[in-house]
């Protein structure tokens, strides 16, 4: 026969028990505090026609040119979604009288036929909280309230870096940016952190910026590194879009400071959040410690993108958040902050006594313990190697003794100690 | 605008909260009961290399022709996953040095493109537990034990059909049919609950079976329709490959009744599941009551699978069962049986007090309650409709009275009491 060599397909992966039981754990604990604020968990299909994720409400220019397409014997032209914010928008069009607000969660996959860099997967899961139908900036404190609450139980310190979209729209208005070159402009905004402010210059004269608005936002990126929002709402002219930003920024941070959550959360003026669908707020979430420097969540408000696609005059207030389960699996990796406890109580070791072996693990599994009986045969030794290795804290030993009178041996691998439990064969 | 009319791709759908919040309990539950097996969480990719899933050892010629097929930006020819099982071989391919046995479960999409039926969908939920490493029949009642707690802990009435592919095959020749007609006679027989005696002459006749073979098969049909295993064991002759099947069988229903579930298992010598990979044990569960026909889980026992896809001399013992999630799901919702817990504990009503409605949510939320807080500015009547709707069992409700008075008002909305709860705003 021929040896095959397998491997997965090139931006894909297996998860193994190793890890998948950390993953497990970490949905279970992301999941609880989504319970806790009141979020519902949805479900939606993967196989989406290309015609809705091709809309321009959904994903940018570059993630649709990732998009994997397919078709089905009825010859639809389908594609598998690129993320959960259009399958989100699709559930509120089909079903216009879900109650409002609709706070749903979803964790699953999705699929982008992209280049493949470090950490980056072209199948990987996303975990999305959306709240359709509240327009108070209290919606996104709560979330990001819910964000430090995810952070705190999973044992990670994370910042919060926040701005609102009308602010950044408001200022590039101010220094002379025409109207069609905004969202160019602040997708480069939007990488200062990482290009730095020289750079973000020379980019902004290679898209071809008016010279002048360009030598205004150099000014502006030199002034407002150190400023709070009281500067823009007092030192310099305000446009009326601007005004509306400051003010639903001022309601935001007196939430954050009631909720005492204000010294996890900084003001950020040049954070901009790639996608064109950002209306208002915009933040993004980032570990003080270790080695991750991109971020491990992020989201804010688009209260037009789900009106656009349900065709609907009234717009939609919407708000959401993204958490990046695989950079939080690999940062909780790194930083060695995975406790986990064993996957197992008791470890049955038969000596030939493999069905009364499982009579005794069936006992202990109906007492809600979780049980593995080793059918192999192995060696004792190489047995008792297992149990340790995965940390298993009690091993029961069951030969023809044990049988005969009517006790187990169990031990205890921590201590070592042993006894003899009464059990009827 | 345009007013879209949004539709899911035939064979899709949408789980929304009220059905997904139990889906989520229902996976729980079985992974909880997996886990007391010693069984482990696993996760594989769904896009994979069209070779590898049609592989002669994969799924069955119909299922290969309902590939959904892709590419990406390098070529490669792909496709989305039809089971779990190949994935599954593919993992142990890749991994030689895996400990054995090797236990894990796996709950997934799968896709198949084939023809729409009542309760069939082309991306649907697999669940499935596999051991990999053991040829004991003890593997195949642990697992069988295993389904019957999982039907227990949701509280519905199962029963295990089953046989072993060996007496069949045995059987078969005994009665001259000749081996390349096995496959598909074994099909036939598989559907005889379903179309009945008759019928199975009839298309064994349409597929050209010799005429003294169908005679045979009719009068094995007429007699064994009563019989036990052990009319095998004594009454007719049998054949080497038969008698290693009654052995099989004769242990495994030792150990059933050894673990007290013999009485829920029922031998039925035509069962002989679909699938051609099984090679000794399979069987079938299903639900006692209720309108639910079809099995509800399924398996067997494949010892070439994996040693097939592998490529290796030596065979990869493997026993492995199937939940059917979603038929589940569907007997539970009809049998009413589903005493879904509310998903919220506390409603916090804001009568124009929202930053503190949000601070008394979050006090509650980190004591572990689950709370939701009304920011739509509802009719006070209207948002307790919707307590009532939901069975919330607490209501809170806070207006500039509570905010001054240091105390919120919480109404029980079983017994209808109110009391003021004190609150530092």
């Amino acid at each position: 026969m021929k040896k095959w060599d397998y491997q997965n397909v090139r931006g894909t992966q297996d998860y193994l028990p190793e890890d998948e039981s950390v993953r497990v754990w970490l949905r279970r604990e992301l999941e609880e505090v989504f319970q806790q604020y009141g979020c519902k968990p949805m479900e939606t299909p993967m196989i989406n026609y290309t015609d809705l994720l091709a809309s321009k409400y959904g994903g940018g220019a570059e993630i649709k040119k990732e998009m994997y397409t397919l078709t089905d014997r009825g010859k639809r032209a389908l594609a598998l979604r690129y993320d959960l914010t259009i399958p989100f928008a699709k559930v509120m069009a089909m079903n216009p009288d879900i109650r409002k607000p609709f706070k749903r969660y979803e964790i699953g996959k999705v699929f982008r036929d992209g280049p493949i860099k470090a950490g980056r997967f072209r199948e990987f899961t996303q975990c999305d909280v959306d709240v359709a139908g509240v327009d108070s900036p209290l919606a996104e404190a709560e979330l990001l309230e819910m964000a430090t609450e995810v952070f705190r139980r999973i044992g990670l310190n994370m910042t919060i870096q926040y701005n609102n979209r009308k602010l950044l729209t408001g200022m590039l208005d101010i220094c002379g940016v025409s109207k069609d070159q905004h969202s160019a402009v602040i997708l480069i905004l939007d990488k200062r952190e990482k290009i730095g402010d020289k750079q973000v210059v020379n980019e902004l004269k290679e898209m071809g910026v008016d010279g002048k608005a360009i030598s205004k936002i150099a000014q502006w990126l030199k002034q407002m590194s150190q400023s709070g929002i009281v500067d823009f709402a007092t030192d310099r002219p305000t446009t009326p879009i601007m005004a509306e930003g400051i003010a639903e920024l001022q309601e935001l941070e007196e939430a954050l400071r009631y909720l005492n959550i204000d010294s996890q959360c900084t003001f950020n003026p040049f954070l901009a959040r790639g996608l064109e669908i950002y209306t208002g707020t915009v933040y993004e979430l980032f570990l003080t410690e270790g080695a991750i420097q991109s971020s491990v969540g992020s989201g804010g408000r688009y209260d037009q993108a789900i009106s656009g696609l349900t065709g609907e005059e009234q717009p939609m207030p919407t708000v959401g958040i993204s958490f990046g389960i695989d950079v939080i699996y690999t940062a909780l990796k790194m930083e060695g902050r995975i406790n986990q406890k064993p996957l197992l109580d008791y470890y049955v070791i038969p000596l030939q006594k493999q069905k009364e072996a499982l009579a005794v693990a069936s006992s202990l599994r109906k007492q809600g313990f979780r049980v593995d009986v080793e059918f192999k045969n192995k060696k004792l030794t190489k047995a008792l190697d297992r149990a340790n290795k995965e940390k298993i804290p009690f091993v029961i030993l069951i030969g023809e003794e044990e049988v005969a009178s009517g006790r187990y041996k169990l031990k205890n691998m921590e201590t070592g100690a042993e006894q003899h439990v009464p059990f009827s064969f």
